[in-house]
């Protein structure tokens, strides 16, 4: 399972039947593996209700097979067909707007409404039947992209009623959610469960738990959803993987959550898309304008190992310009090869590029992939290949080695801050990135960690910044951890009930940190606060009372950067200087090995190896790192878009 | 009752009963008077249709009562309940896009919903049955904040039939509503007042007339709500004074009107949050972040002294950071000192900080107090009893001052020049505050003046900037004035049906002003036009023809500012040196006396004192005034945020 | 018919009966020609259903004709009374949001409402027959600026009908449709034409060929909308031209095709607010804010030439500052005569100013006119008379002269670049006028043609830029061209199902042009990229395989011009720099004479004549033309809003 393979997605019903074979011959040339199919083929199986014509996926199953190559077969709920919304008309999910959202595209569907999540499970089940056994079949996507063109909330009649008894079930009586929401603040008590509405369209604000709620409610029926079909799917064949294909920066549902019912996580990674719709600024758009964040790939990387329990892949590899973005620049010659041994650096077990030949027709008829539409070698055609033969040549195998430290990252975390930003921008996730590029850039492993992990043994440094509220297991495991350990701004600075604690963040007992947030100061992110030393404080600080050892104050003296023991606390929004200071400080104090990479240059080990990428646009010369015996691919002398593999002395 | 005073916004619905009597304790001990209950309590009121539980509430007005506190009773009716909705649900608004706007946040209600309407005035007289006696009572307040949250207008059927009925009520026959809204311009001409419909979701615009009678009919609403409390209040209790609290530049309904039904005026002080949504130039945003504009306070203390036919009050004083902008920075210590200070030197009767503790839980969370939430002192706390021992020290009583200066400031025309700006932008607020600013920067005490004033007898200078249309007070105003007066730019261009007059702009006698406005000039605000000798046209400016004397023109010889006597017109909208200049030479022609105020301090007299307050973020020396004898708080070198308080050496 | 004249907007039922002599023999002293009115009349026509008082415009046609005024009477459907709306309440217009667009302003019906067509046709038979025999009467305008404010769309009911009926027309059966959509892609089948729906309000973006057929289709109303009142209006006097009055850049639906049915183009010429709401960069708006873009009108001038196969009129002609932009500059002292003389430079048969009185009320009240409210002159006034004068003493006659140069436009191409512009802002419309100004900028006399154009003999050079997809007429015109012809960048790179064609763009044959556009990299409009020599690619280019001879290329060394024989390919979208190298090398390639005009001059020839106009804000010096003998108005120097004409030696 863990040797590294790639795989490319696979449209057949898009293309002509006597044009298969010589795509499927093509295919092995190149040295694919895998290919996903059917996610999308909804109408050409089921044409009109009940009429089941599977026949010709299966004679592409035949094809494809014949050839080698092992199929990944996606239940197409992403797209039901037309005459589904005549038999389910309330399946169309509302906006937050008050308006239903068509046919006509895709993801036409409201995770809320029951009728909906049956004939997703009774098609699930028609096709487990009737492809289960074919010798071809290597595993199962759900659906595609869960949430993808803001569809994890709607705002419907089902999505009213559901949330009202979800409520209901969690809270038991009406006087304990009024409790939990504070709704004696203005008068929003209520008197039963059926009163509650949606946290749309109101005069102002929703209180913050009702709105929390909310979004609690909804990644739960996504991940219902999900249990639906992964049931069925392990039931019909427990022996084989069955995969989501999640996103970039989509967090509006726990995935975490819906990995309870995957084997392994994938997502879908289109660097310069991604780094052209982001918020990052200008001046790091332009530089990696044809490569992508040299961190967003890898950050996903991680965080997607963590939500699939050690298993991922990436479904979806950008190869060449994308339609969706405002611009989208060809990428720099070299980095659809570079994005895939990133992959596999982090522990991908399949790249799977998106897609074999580029659509001529309807929506995506601008992104490219690996064949042009007149069936031409596009120029990731080529890489692919290489990737393919390196891979022969490169014996690398087994597990992504575990970092040395860990970030914790939280879907909740991200919704609270949506929620109540205070700053305009405060998000959890950003300081997550910050953190994770920071100490990245000294090329060290770094994993994610979800907020349910009970234990930190085996890491030097974990930080959990930006959290909004502890649980009983992340309680537990920071009293138990004796490595360091950094939190704040803002984490624990709120209850499980969006309520402050009663005794202020960081909400933590005082013999293990004793530091209360008197205030919060946040400021236009033109107005920088300057540090002591070095660095500045970004939009976001904290006036803290302490007893704490002062590592770092501001130029108010107004602490920063505050320990006690092994336990630090970061009272403040840094620049990417402070950040750094902030990261730089805990690596000398816990004598962690820092590689000296030049910039642009990203790594990572895996079983015995170090693959570096080189996100620059320009060439790059690595340093000699001491734990390293020489390179088994590339050389010191990294190319824009390069890459080089080193053989580490000693097991990673 | 002009004895100054603190007061403090208090939830005892929020907190347990058990912390009422140590809450009323420690008011006592900061040195506060009033205290304002209950305007969000209507759920714990009447928690179901009905049953009514005043006990708890006249429990804790017996305890505010034993600390000497006296209380402000506000109606609930901003926050119905939810079982309000289900008993009539059209009292829900429809906003401007057609959508109803949920129960779940606060202000959920129609102002043209009558059933709701009747429902307000039930509970308020239920009310002043029960608390009318109490001997802690010492004012009502109506509501809470009217039009917040853009409340005001509603595209409801019950305000389609409310506009229909008010229409017919003002026209009498359709043919004259024809007339005034020059229907025949576009086939526009209605059969029936039943075939009138809202200015929104219209094609294009609506014909100006017609937009203005609605925002006419739906100030009209406003005060006819408040009417119903009003007239409730005062028949139960005829000598409590009934207040309400109006914001900071929320212009969608006529104040005056509305003050109509109250005997005190009072606002709601926010000012780093005000000026951080405000539309003020980056750098004035950055200057004053943790202070707010200097002269916005200021200049609402002014115009609800006028509201309140001279009395008036802060209901809610910001204390520290508040919640709502999109950054929030924590105040300059001292800022709580000063703004009261600021308010009671404007002739503030009470300034009330909003609010005791702050709330750990629900929408306003992050909103600070005098309190934190674990109920140890914020440093408000300390402010507001330093504020409380000077007052004692200081004997300030009586009136504020009446100014040298007026600006008459009109509802109406805010809503002309939003529906017809012309230059995007256009406002008349923002020429009556530029002018307030220009005269106040030399220590001029100024009032402001509604559009109904009939005399201006007292003042050595009146200026209308901007003004929409004259009424007939107006007209006679001006025209038995023998003081300085400035018109301009755009004052009397239009009749009160918003059509150009006969006579063209300004529309006054030309033995009066022989001015008239030929065209317009709209410029983009990047491309300033160069005025002779100094100062620039910004946006606007006028053609006019004249035999006046021309004081100031512009670079094309265009004239900028001419006088026919002491009537003054401005045919332009100036930079704030062109503004500046103006208002120099009219202080020069009056001999008006002035003072030299250091950048960042501002000041205003009342009963023989004169209180300075310092802006500014570091210190700052005042130079001597000749009228004064000596300083009774503070001194020359005021410090930033600091108040001085010279004694006037003859009545001022 | 050619010889050209002045005309005057005008609304006899704004004013008193009284006045109406007065103003008629006023516009015959400005030596006005031609008089438009009724088109926004109807309630004054049939102010209740059925009852028609068409008596008081005849006795105003009286009246002007007594003054030898020739009248161009509008059909008022552009403005539908009241009662309308009671009878067809579903002939308003339903917004992409879903929304109900209202009574109380214009242009508040939906072209699919065939009730309300029906009523369209009614009204004009019948004012047919009661003016048609009128003696003053000489022209019909169709209703007023079809599509302005966004009403070519309209998504209801009755469009939904519509369009499944126009669907099943063009396709015949349901698996045509599937097939040119491409509805495979997403299970997107339809089973039947009645489950197709609009493509607003979709979950992501629709099909681009469902969408573009839904532009199609909306197009086609409009046509078929005209095509009721022309066919009624020939009928009745088969002798007067039909005209309708188009605008600038509103490109929503297909104006050679409404043309069809219409004698005469005509459009209304704003060209300082025109400018104003561009989205022309900010130094240009700020150099031409008191004249308008130099080139905006004449590009539309020259356009309706081709859309009214030769004969059109500017309708409606600025002639002061306007009141619908953000800001609205006084135009420099002469515009309103150069704008006049511009237009009969392009060949203009009549320009009438919009309008002749400023209307003291309703919704343009802002908007100049030839007299101010208070009938005294504005500066326009002054300016007609001059033009009057003038067109007496240069005895312009004849037609304007075919140009040198074509450029291709195409409406559909407008729309196919708005659902997919893969670069934002990428637009077929910009190219062309980017071309236009090029060429222009030599003194080149330009032509538009429409995609329908079979042939371009007799042009020296042709361009046709970003045309989306090509159609039996252009490819013969390609093939037999035997003059200079760039395509490109993206020309040809669609079918007309919106696919990509099976060769790749630009699909021509390769013994035509050997050229295949392998990728399409668009870049962040900050970031051009340069090329060898001079110039710049700017935000679009293009991966082209050629065996074609290579003009200019990049620094990447990509191709960007190429040619093979005299056809041209353009690899990319340039800058200004760029664009005119390219147009200088043709130009240079064909011999073609050129002139040197200083910048802001510009210059059309009209039956042996040039008129030269400045659109500068200070004076010019013309450089001597060899083809010229002496100038018959103005001279060789030109003050600021100048006109100058010189005579051609021999004839153009």
């Amino acid at each position: 399972m863990t040797t590294p393979a790639l795989g490319v997605c696979y449209y057949p019903e898009h293309w002509p039947e006597d044009v298969w074979e010589r795509d499927a011959a093509r295919m092995a040339e190149v040295g694919i593996k895998w290919v996903r199919i059917g996610e999308f083929a909804w109408s050409k199986l089921e044409p009109t209700p009940g009429k089941l014509t599977f026949d010709w996926i299966i004679r592409a199953m035949d094809v494809l097979g014949r050839h080698g190559l092992k199929v990944v077969f996606g239940t197409p709920t992403a797209t039901p067909p037309r005459w589904m919304v005549d038999k389910h008309p309330a399946m169309l999910a509302v906006d937050a707007q008050g308006r239903r959202r068509g046919f006509g595209s895709r993801r036409h569907y409201d995770f809320s409404h029951l009728g909906y999540r049956e004939e997703a499970g009774r098609i699930t089940r028609l096709l487990a039947d009737a492809v289960g056994d074919h010798p071809a079949l290597g595993a199962w996507q759900t659906d595609n992209e869960y949430g993808c063109h803001g569809t994890t909330y709607s705002y419907s009649p089902s999505a009213e009623a559901g949330f009202r008894q979800w409520l209901a079930e969690k809270y038991g009586n009406v006087d304990a959610l009024n409790q939990a929401w504070g709704a004696v603040f203005w008068s929003m008590d209520y008197n039963s469960f059926e009163q509650v509405g949606l946290p749309n369209l109101l005069v102002c604000e929703a209180a913050p738990a009702h709105d929390l709620d909310f979004r609690r409610y909804a990644s739960d029926q996504v991940a219902a959803f999900n249990k639906v079909q992964f049931d069925i799917l392990k039931a019909r064949r427990p022996d084989l993987p069955v995969i989501h294909n999640f996103m970039s920066r989509y967090t509006e549902f726990d995935h975490y959550d819906v990995a309870e019912t995957l084997d392994i996580a994938s997502w879908d990674s289109y660097p310069i898309g991604h780094l052209a719709v982001s918020d990052e600024p200008d001046e790091i758009k332009r530089l990696y304008m044809r490569q992508g964040d040299p961190d967003n790939a890898a950050f996903h990387h991680d965080l997607y190992r963590a939500v699939g329990h050690g298993r991922w892949w990436i479904m979806e590899q950008q190869p060449g310009p994308v339609n969706w973005a405002q611009f989208n620049p060809d990428p720099l010659p070299g980095m659809a090869r570079l994005w895939a041994w990133e992959g596999f650096a982090h522990g991908a077990e399949v790249v799977t590029y998106f897609r074999w030949r580029q659509a001529p027709f309807a929506q995506e008829q601008m992104h490219a992939g690996l064949l042009r539409p007149d069936s031409e070698p596009a120029p990731a055609y080529h890489e692919a290949m290489q990737v393919a033969e390196e891979l022969k040549s490169v014996a690398l195998d087994g597990l992504a080695n575990k970092g040395r430290v860990a970030l914790v990252f939280d879907y909740q975390s991200e919704w609270a801050w949506e929620i109540q930003p205070q700053a305009k921008g405060f998000s959890h996730g950003a300081h997550v990135r910050a953190l994770y590029a920071a100490f990245r850039k000294h090329g060290i492993d770094i994993d994610i960690l979800p907020p349910s992990t009970k234990s930190f043994a085996g890491y030097d440094i974990v930080a959990i910044p930006a959290l909004f509220a502890w649980n009983d297991a992340l309680r537990e495991a920071i009293t138990e951890f004796d490595g360091h350990l950094l939190i704040g701004p803002r984490s624990g600075s709120k209850t499980e009930n969006f309520a402050i604690p009663a005794n202020l963040a960081p909400d933590l007992p005082s013999n293990l940190l004793d530091v209360k947030v008197a205030r919060i100061d946040s400021l236009d992110p033109a107005l920088d606060i300057e540090v002591r030393g070095s660095g500045a404080i970004h939009h976001w600080r904290e006036r803290i009372e302490t007893r704490a050892n002062v590592v770092i104050e501001d130029v108010d003296g107004w602490p920063v950067l505050v320990n006690q023991g092994k336990l630090y606390y970061l009272g403040a929004s840094g620049n990417r200087a402070l950040v750094q200071r902030v990261v730089d400080y805990l690596l000398a104090e816990t004598d962690t090995p820092t590689l000296n990479l030049p910039a642009g240059v990203r790594c990572r080990t895996r079983d015995g190896f170090r693959i570096y990428v080189n996100y620059g646009a320009g060439p790059a010369a690595l340093n000699a790192a001491t734990d390293e015996a020489g390179y088994v691919l590339g050389t010191a002398e990294m190319p824009a878009a390069g890459v080089t593999v080193a053989r580490l002395a000693r097991a990673g």
